[in-house]
Formats: structure tokens, C-alpha cells, sequence
């Protein structure tokens, strides 16, 4: 059999590598969190260095191997689901924050890094690493490389794209290319770390990574908002937004908020019960910026835009109010939902819900939505969760009907169909309402490029 | 003759096409800022949309005629330079500044937009665009986008990259292609955006962008600090940094001074001379902000880290003091200066400016060197004046000779050996300096995959 000849060919050449074939292991490492695709993974590797990664890439071309990487399988694409027999390269091995460079704010990371460990390094270093989201103890440096992770405060510090100064990547031909050193300035023409940002793992992996470090944010205050209609919720991120720097603004609905209180991660933010809420942040530098805080808040309520709200005074409050909003995943997570990630300009955002809310309403009107997402980026996570009579198959072939119609919404107001999540395996049916053909063309162009015998992660973004 | 057949099937398809082929427009069109390259343009094509850009890229591709874009022609790489007989595409007809998103702070823009116009739009809006450099006034989004420019305020905004949200291309095969339409969170395969900011005209044109706009800044409030050696502006550098939110750190020496003062721009910042300039810049949005950066200074004049220094009190000091700066390149430009526009780390800086005034000393003994830059993201240029009594040639040559330690410099230290300006003409012998063969190849096999017949800025970057 292939694969055997090819795990020892690896056993030859690296005689240290850590290989496993118990079934434990590959139905552990084959797969991430989505839940529809089963994994058929071979073998887990778990090289040590950029020199293993490279040497298992020569020898998987050789042996016709594709590969499949995996981080913390946090994914919701299935991106990381080797579900075709594939061999899986686990970064679980190399996981070293390494050389710190105070001058630059700038740390070199191996893609193995947990998102907490970074951002545990960046505050003993009293700094901050921006990109947070809910599965930062578990997701990898790697994986959020390779999905563009964004998550909560991008309305401030921008996508991981934004804090990747440099890259190491082994491409599928099995080169190590070394990507922009760190620097802010390179015009030396084209920018390939950007290429691999976001690729999902299709043109090579990515072994290490320069990681801009912000610093520590000041004073951080949260309000929370009960808003009568979705119409208020885009008001107040203009009003709010013009007055303040925020660093993030995020909606939920009531439903949310009724699972997380009945999980017991929090308690109701006040009395007064509101069909959507916000969540907004803002550094309060100083006494100025938490009064114009309040004077905002007041116009707004005396507008109608408000129906309560509460400002966090310490930062136990600030963490007691984020579980609001951090809680939701894993809270439904045990209705199964169909999850949507969706995006659309801000200046959309309205009449898109709109669109969107007739469009549930017209075909799932026996299911329960549960709306939430970062509003301050267009960004909206339309999660249906299934009803307990239903099977997971039936549930999902539902939602798979439905699915066009958002997606043809999505499509008319020039959106994306995978605002972070990627596109893995579970949106590549639908790539065309975000990309089109001629563009899928050239993508799989430059595929052949970095990858010319489809070794590494096959079958995902597009076939 | 070849070119004639292409102008004559041009006229034919776009009748309204204005075409240029008398020696004044082609020696005014077919050139940029660079002196050292003569122009052999052939003819100067004006269009006016989208599609007669297409429209060109695919007769040049039936004909066999090699394209040129052209901006502001102010490129300091000879990128948009038509020295072999090639024919220019100006965008100087394509100068709308389109559709403006009010919720999302954003306006779409014709390529051939000054950068001026398009600051000045962004105040109209009480917004603010943030990429800004000497060349303001005549420069070009599209040829920005073609460098990604980045200018005196990269150290809080970033370059010409970061602004940009969408594009609109035309590929070297003549597909339009509409990329990533605004949105800040779209994860659906490669960001091929990324791809065409810096890739100097060589995939294809750029004829439309979506460009973010920031809040205008507050109470924008300037330091000129002379300092006794370069150390000391490191040290600076990450004093102030750490204690304000900079908008801007740029550094000059007493030359740079004496040759601004002398062209009568501007007066001296106060009576003490010193080898060093530092000025910076900072968003002065309270009293406590200004207080701080008061005693930052002190305690850094304590130190003896500061010479002397001066703050803006007001609008008017505080575009007196940028004089200082802004007025360098036009100043020395009378001194045919030879330019090199290279960066590092900032935490080797100190280290690597050590090492070339070495190399100066011991090679460029008799010259007259002038030293500015953005240290704060790491970029210096380094311009050597030419002597009265040596011509243009004979300079040159002792410049490139000389070229050699100093990129030898820049590959010790891992740096760019163009941080800003592009690679060009100029920088293209360079290029391994700072990116390996390997890295080459492949950028040469992705212009292949957007440019297969080589009809798009051929020789630029890369032969």
C-alpha cells in the first residue's frame, strides 16, 4: 500500500519522527469541529522543525501522499478534515515562541503556538496580541494563519493578516521560502506571505511566524445595550463609532442571551428583556471619553435607539459582560447548529438582515434562530438550531435548501459566504456566490504554481 | 509596422480613444522620476473606463505590443518607464472619485486619482486619508497601489495596503477582475488584492480601488528634537513610542537642514545645530497627553539623549516644522542625488547605520551625503549628492560600484533593499539581495499565470 511505503520512507529519513496510526489518534488529529464530515485520515505526523515539515512535503510528492494540516482543529470549514485517506501533518510539535524583539514589537512564533500562549507571552512582555476570539485556548498560530482568523476586536486591529510581519512556509513542491523578514517596508515585489494568509493550507504549510505585538490597551470599558429593533443596532455603531474608538461592537438577540443565562455563564446584564443587544468596548483614557460615553448613551436612549443599558466600572464587570457574547458558541453547540458566517458592507447591513429575517421566516418557521456577530465588521453568524425531533441528516439537508437563498442574498449585495470561518469543505459548493469562475481560475492557477502534483490539502477551497 | 497595426485596430474598436504619438506626449508619458533611464514610448493611449483598459490589454495580446502604465510618472524606480518600445496606458482620464460609504468609511476611486484629491475628499467628509509623502500632489492612487506607497505616517496607519479594501484589475490576459469588494472580513480563498498592491504593473492594471478612510486626527502636534548621535534617535524612538501614540517619527541630519534652509523653505527650528533631527508627531487629545510628552522629553534631555527641541503650539508651527522634512527630496533633487531606499528591524538599526557610515567613509570619502527617513518603521534613505565637478555618468558609476557594500549591508541584516520605492529598473539587479531565487521563480511563474504572452510592463521587477 502507498501510504505504508511512504511512512517508511519518513521512518528512514527521519528516524525520530513521531508517527501514529492507532485509530484514536487519526479519528483525533483527521478531523476539526464541524460534524458532518467523518475523517479517513492514515496516518499523524509530528515533525519538529521546518527541515522535517519540508523533508515529510519532498517525500509525499515522491510517494504521491497528499497531506492534510492540522492545528487546533478549531476549524468550523472542515479545512483540517482528511477525509480522503490523506496523511495528517499535526504542528502539536512545534509549538516554541521564540526570539522576542522589543525594538519592533515583534515576536517569532512556530505555528504550533495555542492563541492564549501568545497572548500570555505578549502581556508578560506588557503588550497585546489582538486577535481573539472563543477558541483561543485551543486554536493554533497555524490555523488562524491559514483561515485569516479575525474574531472580536478586528474593528480595531484588523484580521491576523494584519499582524503577520513575516512567514516561514514549506510550499507543496517542498521549498522553504522565508516571507518579508518582519519588515513594516518591502517593496521587493510580490507580496507572497499574503498569498499563503488565508489559503487554508492549500499552497503549503506554514511552519513559523513574525507576530506584530500592539500595546496594552487602557482602561477597557464595555456597555451593553437592549435595542428594539436590528434598524438600532447599525444607529448606534454610527453614533457610537463616530464619537468614540471603539474596539469592538458585537450583536446577539434575546435567544442568545436566554441559552447562555440557562447554561449558567452569566446572569441577565439588567431587567428590562430586548429583541437584540449590543456589545460595545472602548479604551476610557481618561474621565472625557467615559462622560462623552455616557452623554452618547443618553442621546440614544432619548431617541429610542435604547431601551437599557449598562457601562462595566471594573474589569471583573468588563469579563462578566463579554461571557454574553464569548458564551454563545459553545452554549449552542449542543443544539447542533447549522452555522452561516456571512458578510456584507456595513452600509448593506440592513437592508440584508431584512432580506435575510423574511427569508427565515418564509422557510424555517419552525426553527429556532439564533443570531449574533461582529457588527462592526458586517460580519453575521446565522446559526438554526435543531430541534430535538429532527435527525442530524434531515436537519441538515433543511438547512441545505435554505442555504441558497442566503447565500443568493448574500450574492446580491455583493458579500462573502465565509466572512472567517474559510471555505474548506463545507462552502466549497458555494464559492461561485463570492468569487467568480474567472477568479477560481486564476486560484487554482496559482495553486498549480505552489503545488503542481495537488499534494497538500486537496479537495479543499475548490476541487 | 507592428505597433501601427496595433494603434490602427484600437482606433477601430474605440473610436473615442485619445491616442498620442508626437515626441512631446511620448518623452512626457513614457518617463517617470527617474533620471538615469531614457524613454522610447512609442504612443501615450487615454482610456476612460474599465473595459477600454480590457479592451487594450487583449489587442496588445493579439498584436504582440508590450504596455506600459502610467500615473503620476513621480516613481523613483523607473516601474513606469517605457524604455523599449513599449506602449504607455495613462490614467489620467480615469480620475473620478466614485461611490462614498458613509457607514463604512470608504470611498471607491478611479485609478488615476491624484493622492491630494482624494485627501482632499476625505476632509470634505471630515475624514482622513492617511498614506501622505512629498509627492502628494501629482501622484496616483494606481501607481500608490502599484508600490504600495507608504509615505510619513506608515508608523500608525501602515502602508498603501492596509487602505485598500477592494480592487478592480485587468490581468495581463485582459479579464476583468473584481477583488474582495470592500468587505474587511471575507475568507473565501486567496486575496489576490494583496497579490497586485506592489506588483508594479506587472500582473496587470489597476483601474478602480476601494480605499478606507480614518477619522481625522486630533489636535495633530509636532516635536523637532536635535540630537548629539544616531543612538540617541533609536533611544528616542522607543521612549516616545512607548509612552504616545506616535502619528509619526522621521529623522534628518544637519546636511538635509542646512540644504532646506539654504533653498529658503523653511527657518532653522531653533539656534543649536546638531548632527541628528528627530521630528515627531503625536495626537495631542488632552492636557495630560501634552504633559506626558513634556516630560518625556525632559527626562530624555536629562539624558543627554536631546540637544535641543522645540514643540508646534498651533496648526501653522506645526506645518512649519514638517517643512523641515517635506522639503528635503525637492530640495537635494538640484544635486542629482543618488538614492537608495533601504530598511531593517528597528532593533538592528543602530547596528546597520554603524556599518554604512563605514562604508561611506571609506568609499564615498569626498561626497556629500544626506540622510533622512522614516525610523519608525525602520526605512532610511540615504542620498549621496553629486559633486559640481563630476557628471551625471561618471557619478553614477561610482554610486552603483559602491551600491554593492551597501546592500551587502542590507542582506547581513536581512533588510530591503527597497522599502518603498519599488524594484523597478533601478533595483532590479539587486533583487537577490533581498529575495532568494527560489522566491524569484515563483513570483516570475505567478506573472506567467497573469501575464502568459509578457505583454504587461515587461522588464520591470524581474526580466
Amino acid at each position: 500500500m502507498i501510504i505504508k511505503t511512504f511512512l517508511t520512507a519518513l521512518s528512514t529519513t527521519i528516524p525520530s519522527l513521531d508517527i501514529k496510526t492507532d485509530t484514536e489518534s487519526t479519528q483525533h488529529w483527521g478531523r476539526d469541529w464541524t460534524v458532518h464530515f467523518s475523517t479517513d485520515c492514515q496516518a499523524v505526523l509530528f515533525p519538529k522543525s521546518t527541515e522535517e515539515v519540508a523533508t515529510i512535503v519532498r517525500l509525499a510528492n515522491e510517494h504521491g501522499t497528499p497531506l492534510v494540516p492540522s492545528g487546533g482543529r478549531t476549524g468550523l470549514s472542515a479545512a483540517a478534515v482528511a477525509s480522503k485517506g490523506e496523511v495528517v501533518v499535526s504542528f502539536d510539535k512545534m509549538n516554541h515562541i521564540g526570539q522576542f524583539y522589543d525594538a519592533d514589537r515583534m515576536v517569532e512564533v512556530e505555528a504550533g503556538v495555542v492563541t492564549k500562549a501568545l497572548q500570555e507571552f505578549a502581556e508578560s512582555k506588557d503588550l497585546y496580541y489582538a486577535v481573539d476570539f472563543a477558541s483561543s485556548g485551543s486554536s493554533q498560530i497555524g490555523g488562524n494563519i491559514g483561515t485569516n482568523a479575525g474574531g472580536i476586536k478586528v474593528i480595531r486591529y484588523g484580521m491576523t493578516r494584519n499582524q503577520i510581519l513575516g512567514l516561514t512556509v514549506v510550499t507543496g513542491k517542498g521549498d522553504i521560502l522565508e516571507l518579508n523578514g518582519g519588515m513594516l517596508k518591502n517593496a521587493t515585489g510580490y507580496d507572497l506571505r499574503h498569498l499563503f494568509i488565508g489559503a487554508e493550507g492549500t499552497l503549503g504549510f506554514v511552519t513559523k511566524a513574525l507576530i506584530k505585538l500592539e500595546k496594552q490597551p487602557v482602561n477597557l470599558t464595555a456597555m451593553v445595550l437592549g435595542v428594539p429593533e436590528f434598524n438600532s443596532v447599525v444607529a448606534l455603531l454610527d453614533r457610537f463609532g463616530k464619537a468614540l474608538n471603539l474596539t469592538a461592537f458585537e450583536f446577539f438577540d434575546q435567544i442568545a442571551v436566554d441559552k447562555v443565562i440557562a447554561a449558567g455563564h452569566t446572569k441577565a446584564p439588567f431587567d428590562s428583556q430586548a429583541p437584540f443587544y449590543v456589545l460595545l468596548e472602548f479604551e476610557a483614557m481618561t474621565e472625557e471619553v467615559l462622560d462623552l460615553a455616557m452623554s452618547v448613551f443618553e442621546q440614544c436612549a432619548e431617541d429610542g435607539l435604547i431601551i437599557d443599558g449598562v457601562m462595566s466600572q471594573s474589569v471583573g464587570q468588563l469579563q462578566e459582560l463579554w461571557k454574553l457574547r464569548e458564551s454563545i458558541s459553545e452554549t449552542i453547540s449542543v443544539f447542533t447548529p447549522y452555522k452561516n458566517d456571512v458578510s456584507v458592507l456595513i452600509s448593506h447591513l440592513a437592508n440584508f438582515i431584512s432580506d435575510i429575517e423574511q427569508i427565515v421566516k418564509d422557510n424555517y418557521p419552525d426553527f429556532e434562530i439564533c443570531w449574533f456577530g461582529h457588527i462592526g465588521d458586517g460580519n453575521l453568524h446565522l446559526n438554526i438550531l435543531k430541534p430535538a425531533n429532527l435527525s442530524k441528516d434531515e436537519f441538515f439537508e433543511k438547512c441545505q435548501t435554505v442555504n441558497t437563498y442566503v447565500f443568493d442574498t448574500v450574492k446580491k449585495y455583493k458579500g462573502s459566504i465565509s466572512a472567517e470561518h474559510g471555505v474548506g469543505m463545507t462552502k466549497k459548493p458555494y464559492l461561485t456566490y463570492t468569487r467568480t469562475q474567472t477568479e477560481i481560475d486564476y486560484m487554482k492557477a496559482i495553486k498549480a504554481v505552489f503545488d503542481p502534483n495537488g499534494i497538500i490539502n486537496p479537495g479543499k477551497i475548490f476541487d
